[in-house]
């Protein structure tokens, strides 16, 4: 099989560089370009990047030159965007007007009610909002974008949940890592020995985005699911791993034994089972009364399994539980990457 | 004034030595003796403490032997305990039988229906209770406790919106300090780069603990309040300082500024509002949109300030905001403290 | 008495934030003008300002208005400077053409021979450099600064050890605070569960600072002393406080007790013993194992005391022990203000 | 090939259950007993193991019973061990007697003039005092160690310059991580906002050890190289991989740039550089200003690689440089298991 030409977008970045990690010797794509911003234009990216993961750069991302963010200097049928939410706003356009897919990890289009937020396992029929897309939008390629680091976990679990007994109300309070930040991001002096209970637009997108993706594709636009969400965004010292408190309320009355039965046998929607990103499995139950950490659990499932723990009732709705998710790797590269597989399996991206 | 003669159990225990620092010039209390484990009996305190604060040891406590923690080594009319609960449970009683006054951190007694947990800011009328305590138990002294650290802040916070708008449901998500599990506590390798989403035993204290503290003296009982609350617990790496979420459904609806400006007017009850240890204010409210924290604020008044913060709008009940307090100075010594300058003003500590 | 007015330059910054706190109720200096970058001239400090301090922000500072870094902007017969270097070195020397005492924190001018680094305890005479330094300049004010924070704690023990023993060679090997780096400073990904071997010309600075403050007014000039630094310096996860392991070759034989008994004598210069800021003691050796350590040393006689401890023989020098400051204490805003209060009392500030 | 059956001693502490997950898949041995203390005896080991590493549990270890540290439980031709210093000190010769290997993380013998430290990069030759200590302590078996992990990265680097340039004085400060003090270990109060400067034993190993890896075998005995280590070792808040700090004095003297291509071009010892563990590269020499750092590079070559960077002149000896290893993998587990499989190829393990 040839291998699909794909750059990434912003690639020196934080995102970016999980791109760079996470693409190398993937089995379908291969990246040949990869984009920054002007200083770096034309010098090879192992000297202009700093690369801060703790994996090495693969030493086919050393030579490549940095190129700009245009569809003009980057030509392939697919470009991950790693792109801040401003600059993302006008440069994925121009890519998807030329007949690109882009695999988005910025917030810019989420709210585009013809622009998927995809999360394979359980909304991969979104995908299929894509020609109303192009209809809309005049559009060759697409815009498809994965959520909010935050909201990824809780809705894969909301999803598995609401299909069994509907949803409610919803509470979440997250304890968020330093890497959803980007690169300075928060200050050092800000986080150690400290709490900092407050992140800019986080609770907007965590109380919107999970009804969007639980939602359904009626006539030309994905209409949100009915159901209402109340969030706290909290920031804390670890550097990789959300952590979610989730407090829920259902339509229909559940154990803790049936929730995490429910939890433990989901299986990702059969469209998305196989890709090569597919997490195996997708949500893991843990039973330990301190579990999960994000320490010890955010890479289960090489960081793309969603980890549950403390599943037990509650005083007020029916059952909490913690949730767990990587949030650079299921929550940003890794769920863009598992998105590019299933629009490219499902035949929207031109080879 | 000659100072009252007072003594420290378990004072080499990490809420004794807050004990020891809080009680450094005191000006009503005096302290004549400190105990604890019975390896160091005899031994001069400044040789058997590993000392852990930041705060030097004072003076005179350098040259105080360590004496066993029982009535007949320890005869003072008042005693502070930082005892663990069990044994708490055994040697608390021994002392009230005796005569004297123990003001516990401890959670062996909180809930006797006749051991008052006391916050003075908020029910220093429940100090009002030990008659009944000490018919029911045959005793002379007395017990009275604090609560737990993580409902300190919040219980003060939700009595000041009781009064006003009626409280129904409370939603609380604490991020907790590592020294609020005592010495040695948490191993660094359980929380360097890292979460525990559970602390045994808390999420029950919070529950149950907030509901006696604003209920009534019901003929020689305290009854509990009628308000439902569901808590989760974390730890997170904080040297001192709790944080809690709240989210709050009241009886009457208020807007944010009508309960920020109820928070910022809350003052003590009178019987409370001049005793030394008194909190000035006793409720701080922050504006700024990522307060409070705990590096930053939690030595608000003191360490004795509940600090509040983010008082928002909620999706689901109606008001939201963040809760700081010094879990070991108004959440545990400085708290006893206070409650033995209401007790020693209402009479109920004998000279 | 009428007190000094002072003006601080940058104001808002970290090392500018702690001089207003620390300048708050000073006996002699009054507060009377702040500086900062334009885009805050004209507000109100309280406004301009993130305050990063857990002191509260003093409340004659919230209304002073944020000025320009000018000699017209700011007549005061004494600035402290908080700029950084590239700045101070064109601003500093305007105030002090204008007849301005800058005490300032910036390593600009430190390389002047004819500047004094001041540390008032050890080498207080060298502020009898400023007629030369006027001379030379043709200044009516002067310039004075304090060294490196890292140099700060190292170099007063040497000063002790020098006197004492003689000075060889002496190996410094530093764990820097975070706040060393100022604001936004060290990103917080490089630093949780990290350590970063390096910061940029610090070494250099180590290395020959130490040497100047040991040297002698030498005609119109301050000579270095004689002996040899080696250092590397690295960045740790710590708010406040740099630890240095020092290994010290003397001209003449030293035990450990010698040494010790030497430090523990050490008193200030008599012209700074009294000064307001003065530490007391200059110098605290602690005797257990594991002692000094930042969090519970680094305040010890109000963060300007140096803590010194683990005082054992060497292998292939003398003398090894650990040396701890505060590094925005002592070794920044603090010792300008002592270094201010030596000036003043000599009559080298006009009033 | 038939895999050799092994054993791991304390299987449920920290080193223990590194070895269980470094054994995983091993092409030569295969783990088929554990043991830990008592009250775990005959309980799985899946049940017993409070599971620390990021990695999960293997599936074939779960199921295994944790058994007594005896020979006679536990009948293998090799034997890992994990356990602590007093207790090897009885147990391991009782193996060794018996006919059994024992690979040792543990100090009890390391200074038996018969046993060898192991780092088989460079010293793969010592494992041929193996006939002299069976014929001294009249074992069957043998015993053979690894070194503390702080001079484990440091004694690699030592050995190529040694050759190359000969060495005659070493300083060396260390800032190492929480997982060499096991579990529970540091508490977490010790080391959050904190450096501790002082960890016990481990200077006097760190100033040992290195000289007699570095040493010959003369007779039945292994001499001590003939140079000097002087040694800071400090406590970090860092997870996993030990930093040092070293200055080096050579014999020849030798430029930065010819010691970085010494260390680049150094390989491992002929008998060891194939072997299923050995490091690819022994040593990675990086030229950033900024590393090594922990977070970044302790997973070099699988955590089994030493990386040297900051290599510069020094103003006292010759040459500095920043010497990163990890702790719990080269510098324990990872590095006993090399020791295993040196032995083995060299035909010290009955089969």
């Amino acid at each position: 099989m040839n291998k699909i030409p794909v750059a990434i977008l912003a690639a020196t970045g934080s995102v970016g560089q999980r791109f760079v990690q996470l693409l190398d010797q993937h089995p379908w794509f291969q990246v040949v370009a990869l984009t920054g911003s002007e200083r770096g234009h034309g010098k090879p990216y192992g000297e202009v990047c700093r690369w801060l993961l703790a994996e090495p750069m693969p030493e086919w991302a050393r030579d490549l030159p940095v190129l700009p963010s245009t569809p003009e200097a980057v030509q392939v049928p697919l470009v991950f965007s790693g792109l801040p939410a401003d600059i993302a706003r006008e440069v994925e356009p121009l890519f998807a007007r030329t007949g690109t897919a882009v695999c988005s990890n910025a917030s810019a289009y989420r709210r585009d009610p013809t622009v998927p937020i995809l999360l394979p396992e359980i909304n991969a029929g979104h995908a299929h909002i894509i020609p109303a897309q192009r209809a809309t939008h005049g559009w060759n390629g697409l815009i498809a974008t994965n959520p909010n680091c935050t909201s990824t976990g809780m809705t894969i679990v909301l999803r598995a949940l609401k299909d069994a007994f509907g949803l409610r109300r919803v509470f979440a309070v997250s304890m968020q890592a330093l890497s959803g930040a980007g690169y300075p991001g928060v200050p050092s002096m800000d986080i150690t020995d400290n709490v900092i209970p407050y992140i800019g637009g986080e609770e907007e997108k965590v109380e919107w985005e999970p009804r969007k993706m639980l939602g359904q594709i009626i006539g030309d636009q994905i209409e949100l699911a009915d159901f209402t969400i109340s969030a706290h965004t909290n920031r804390v010292a670890v550097t990789d791993g959300h952590t979610v408190c989730l407090t829920i309320e259902f339509e229909h009355r559940a154990t803790p034994a049936q929730v995490e039965a429910c939890l433990a046998a989901f299986q990702a929607d059969e469209l998305a089972r196989d890709l090569p990103s597919a997490p195996h499995p997708p949500i893991l139950v843990r039973h330990e009364e301190n579990r999960p950490q994000p320490r010890l659990d955010r890479m289960t499932g090489h960081g793309m399994t969603t980890v549950v723990g403390r599943v037990r009732s509650d005083s007020l709705f029916d059952i909490r539980m913690v949730v767990l998710s990587h949030n650079t790797i299921r929550g940003a590269a890794g769920g863009s990457i598992y998105n590019a597989e299933l629009l490219y399996q499902l035949g929207y991206i031109r080879q």
